[in-house]
């Protein structure tokens, strides 16, 4: 087959050289210059988060309203509510020393129904909460992530990521996730297929189920449980595989949930005061 | 200058002709393949929702550790309590009838605290809240959101947007951003910059931001107000201009905060039965 083109190569191999090496020139170039972070690509600001404003509520052909009201709380008491609600917050923190007493399932379920009231892009609701108590599948769970871990902190890792970690004592070994009673691990969701088979693109997924996971955060917070939010690097499709979920899901974070143990301690940080957050137009 | 060159070029123009040829095609297959869904470029599943598990919850040298416990109720309180909280969350929606009652800024300012109690990567915070209460403001964002909206109506949006859109009855005009007593513009940090002028990246931004964003709706249906999560396309960099925000920050949600009208109405939606959500492991 290239034995006819052998002449043709011998004339113009300089020709066909050059042109390989600008193509290849062309490719890293236009790499290069595209919006690349240090840890992989991101979305341009005029995807998710500047997505349509307003989207459909619903997409099935449903106008139907109904009429919406609140209690209506006066000034005063909507401070005080504002103000407790803030100072019971403020209490929640990120632990790892959890204990492995036991938490009755109707909890767990609760939050996640408080979970799923969460908004969502065209009210997609793009989220799977898969709740872990199995020990087999706990112990499966740590392995996959162990093994993850340990090479990420061998090889993936930047040294002053390392020494960023080695200050609070992390490493490759979570002894959380065997230990927590719950490993929930967050979904979201990038497609539905419908009934057709069709895929059906969800928007805002990213930040629907982010905000979602924020409503279980507050909701296991005001159960008195704890967990930390954890984004296990690279371990994403074999838990996906793992727990049988569809390609379209990806694991979106991983919160081990518990009671805390006694002598549980958590890093002793400040959060931002209010005006470092907010900026006020008035 | 290019006078010395033009020997050169007339006798291999040929090959400069090619070579720039080749390092187009090259620049051209390389975006082509690089991960683009229909609406821009995204992550690559390694980025964020796969990112470095535990990470350092501070990045100061503070490796302090102080105890933490929690009230620690029993079994059954645990049961009720996440049940009323779920019930009381069950009760918030979307609603786009916001009233021109005014709204204490202590309110404003404690639900913002509460958002600020969020969890983030790195312990990094990496949010800022724009609370516009200024009529001045509040017309200019609205002009510039429904600016954007119309072309977004005419000419970006699919038809099958726009006929989604006309059975629920929403348009470019967006009245409740100068009705509603506050409008608060949810910014991420991309990356903070150091007194040394250094830029750093914060990971899990889009998440954590999120995140806080979810705290912030459950604080202000706590308080009694409503808000409708919205992501105003397009509009962002003209938004982060008028609001004077730096460079690294991007608009990620834009939530009106008030009260409902007398007569709000809501789409007649239903909300995902735990049994779509959750899957349990046991």
């Amino acid at each position: 087959m290239a034995l006819p083109l052998a002449p043709f190569v011998a004339t113009y191999w300089p020709h066909i050289l050059s042109a390989l090496l600008c193509f290849v020139l062309g490719s890293v170039f236009a790499r290069a210059f595209s919006t690349v972070p240090p840890y992989g690509r991101r979305r341009r600001h005029s995807s998710v988060a500047d997505g349509p404003l307003d989207p459909p509520p619903n997409d099935e052909e449903n106008t139907l309203r109904v009429p919406y009201s609140l209690p209506g709380y006066g000034d005063g008491e909507m401070v005080r509510r504002s103000d407790r609600f803030y100072r019971e917050m403020d209490t929640r923190r990120s632990v790892r020393d959890i204990s492995d007493q036991p938490v009755p399932i109707e909890v767990i379920e609760n939050c996640l129904r408080t979970a799923g009231t969460a908004p969502s892009g065209a009210h997609k609701q793009p989220w799977t909460f898969v709740a872990i108590s199995s020990p087999e599948v706990k112990l499966e769970v740590r392995h996959i992530i162990e093994e993850e871990e340990r090479i990420n902190y061998e090889k993936r890792m930047s040294e002053q990521w390392l020494k960023d970690l080695e200050l609070i004592g992390t490493g490759w070994s979570k002894p959380y996730l065997t230990r927590a009673p719950y490993v929930i691990i967050v979904f979201k969701q990038q497609f539905a297929v419908t009934e057709e088979g069709e895929k059906k693109t969800h928007y805002y997924q990213e930040i629907s189920a982010s905000i979602a996971t924020g409503f279980l955060l507050v909701a296991l917070h005001n159960a008195g449980l704890v967990t930390v939010t954890t984004t296990p690097m690279n371990a994403g499709p074999r838990l996906r595989a793992l727990l049988d979920r569809p390609v379209g899901e990806k694991v979106l974070v991983l919160l081990p949930v518990g009671h805390p143990e006694e002598d549980a301690t958590v890093p002793d940080l400040r959060r931002k005061a209010l005006g470092e957050i907010m900026v006020l137009k008035d």
